[in-house]
C-alpha cells in the first residue's frame, strides 16, 4: 500500500507566521500524498470579540451557539484555511482547501443534548470519512487541507475537534493507504523528564503504555492524547507521531517527537 | 465534447435563502458537470460594519484594503460558500467549495496601481484558470463551487469581481468541453420593453447586437453586459444565457432568459 502522511497542527502555529511558515516549508517537501488539518487559534476568539460573540462556557464547556458557529465558519474555513492554502501554493505544494461538507469528506452528527447543550458541534465515527472523495482527491495530485467544520449532511454546518477530524481521517483512510498520523503540539514528544526537552521518548509499543503509565513518565493530559493514538494504531493506522511542528524535517530521520506503533 | 454548466449567481439570490434555496434545487437537477460561482452580497457588508471595518471608495470606485480583503475571505470562501457546499450536498449534489487558490483553481495579477489604488484586487488573463485542475474535480464527479477570491500564486489572496471568474472559467474551459455559461440577474433577460418581464428576447446572435443597440433595445448597463458575454462566445463559449434563476428550470425547455449565440 502506498504511505499517506496526516499532519495535525493547532494554534500554536497557526498563531505564528514565522512558525507557520518554516512548518509549511517542511510540509511541502515531505514526499507522497499527504493530508494537512488545522485547528482554530487566536484569530477565532480575535474575531469573535470584534464582532461582539461572546465564548459561551457551561460548566467549564465551550458551547458552540449559532453565533460563534458563523464566526468559526469564516474563521477556519476562510481566513486560516484560505490564507494556508495561498502558502502552500506559492512553495509549489498543490493544496485545496476543505470542510467536512466539501466533497461529503466528514458527515457528522450534531452532538446529542443531555447535561449539557453543547450546540453546533459535530461528532464523528466510523462512517464518517469519506475515503472516496479524499482518495480522488490525492490521486488527482491535491493536497487537502482540512480545517475543523463538517456538517451533518442536512444543511448544518458544525465544529468539529481537529485531532479528532485528524484520528478518524487516519483510521478511515487506512483502508486504502498505510496511513502515518502525525500531531504536532507544543512539547517535543513524550518526555522522560517534562522540563528536558532532552528527554524525548523516540518510540512507544502498544505493550509500553501501561508500565509506562505505571512509572509516571505517561502522567496527565499525555494519558487521553496517548489513548486516542493507540486507539487509532488498533483500527489500522500504521504508526502515530506527537512531537513539535518546528522539527517536521527530522521525522524521515527518525528524530521526530515520539513514535507510537503497535 | 461534453457539455459543461458555468452558472453564476450574485446577491440576489444569495441574500434571500429562499431564492437561494429555491435556486439551488433548480441547480441541483441540472444535468452534467456543472460549476456555480457566486458572488458576495449584503452578508459581507453587514458583516465589515460589525468588525467596523468601512467600505473604502475612492472616486466612486470600490477599494479593497487589507482589512477589507480579510472580511471577503472570511465572508465570501468561509461563511457563503461553504453554507452553499451544505445546502447542496444535503439536495444530494457532490459540491467542492473552492477560492481560486485552491488546486491554484484561479491564478490572478494583482492590477496594477495607476490613477487609483484598487488595493488587493485580482485581474485575469488568457493563463489565469487551471483547466486540468478543474477537469480533475469534474471528472472525479465534484461539483466545484467557487467564490469571488483569487491568488497570485506568491501568497497573496486577492479579491476579483465574480461575473469576470465566470467568463475567464468558461472561456478556458472550451477548449475541454461544449461550455454553456449563465448569468442570473434581476431581470428575466434582455427585454423589448425594460418595464415589462413579458417582452424577454429570447436569442440573440452577435451579428444582431449592433442592431439591437441602434434601436435602444439593448441601453445602458446590458451594453457592457453583452459586449463581454459576445467576447466569451468568441473566444470559444457556445452561449451563454442571461435570465433570473428562479426560472433556472427552464433553461432545457429553451425558456429560459435570453440565450446569446455566435
Amino acid at each position: 500500500m502506498q504511505k499517506l502522511t496526516i499532519i495535525k497542527i493547532g494554534g500554536n502555529v497557526i498563531d505564528n507566521s514565522e512558525n507557520l511558515h518554516h512548518f509549511l516549508q517542511d510540509f511541502t517537501v515531505l514526499e507522497g500524498p499527504k493530508i494537512l488539518i488545522h485547528g482554530g487559534g487566536k484569530i477565532a476568539t480575535e474575531t469573535s470579540a470584534s464582532l461582539g460573540v461572546e465564548a459561551k462556557m457551561v460548566d467549564g464547556r465551550r458551547i458552540t451557539d449559532i453565533d460563534t458557529l458563523r464566526v468559526v465558519t469564516m474563521v477556519y474555513a476562510g481566513l486560516i484555511n484560505k490564507n494556508i492554502v495561498a502558502q502552500l501554493q506559492a512553495k509549489g505544494s498543490n493544496a485545496i482547501g476543505l470542510t467536512g461538507a466539501d466533497g461529503n469528506i466528514i458527515k457528522a452528527k450534531k452532538r446529542p443534548v443531555k447535561e449539557i447543550d453543547y450546540g453546533f458541534v459535530g461528532d464523528l465515527d466510523e462512517s464518517s470519512v469519506s475515503v472516496p472523495s479524499l482518495t480522488n482527491l490525492l490521486q488527482a495530485g491535491f493536497v487537502p487541507v482540512l480545517c475543523a467544520i463538517t456538517h451533518d449532511g442536512e444543511t448544518q454546518l458544525l465544529n468539529t475537534n481537529a485531532d479528532t477530524i485528524a484520528s478518524a481521517v487516519a483510521v478511515a483512510m487506512s483502508s486504502a493507504y498505510e496511513t502515518h498520523l502525525v500531531y504536532c503540539f507544543e512539547k517535543k514528544g513524550v518526555l522522560k523528564d517534562v522540563n528536558d526537552d532532552a528527554t524525548v521518548v523516540r518510540e512507544i509499543r502498544s505493550s509500553d503504555f501501561e508500565p509506562l503509565k505505571a512509572d509516571g513518565t505517561v502522567a496527565g493530559g499525555m494519558i487521553p492524547k496517548l489513548h486516542n493514538a493507540f486507539e487509532a494504531i488498533n483500527k489500522g493506522v500504521t504508526s502515530v507521531y506527537i512531537g513539535k511542528a518546528d522539527e517536521l524535517a527530522e521525522i524521515g530521520k527518525g528524530t521526530f517527537g515520539t513514535k507510537l506503533s503497535p
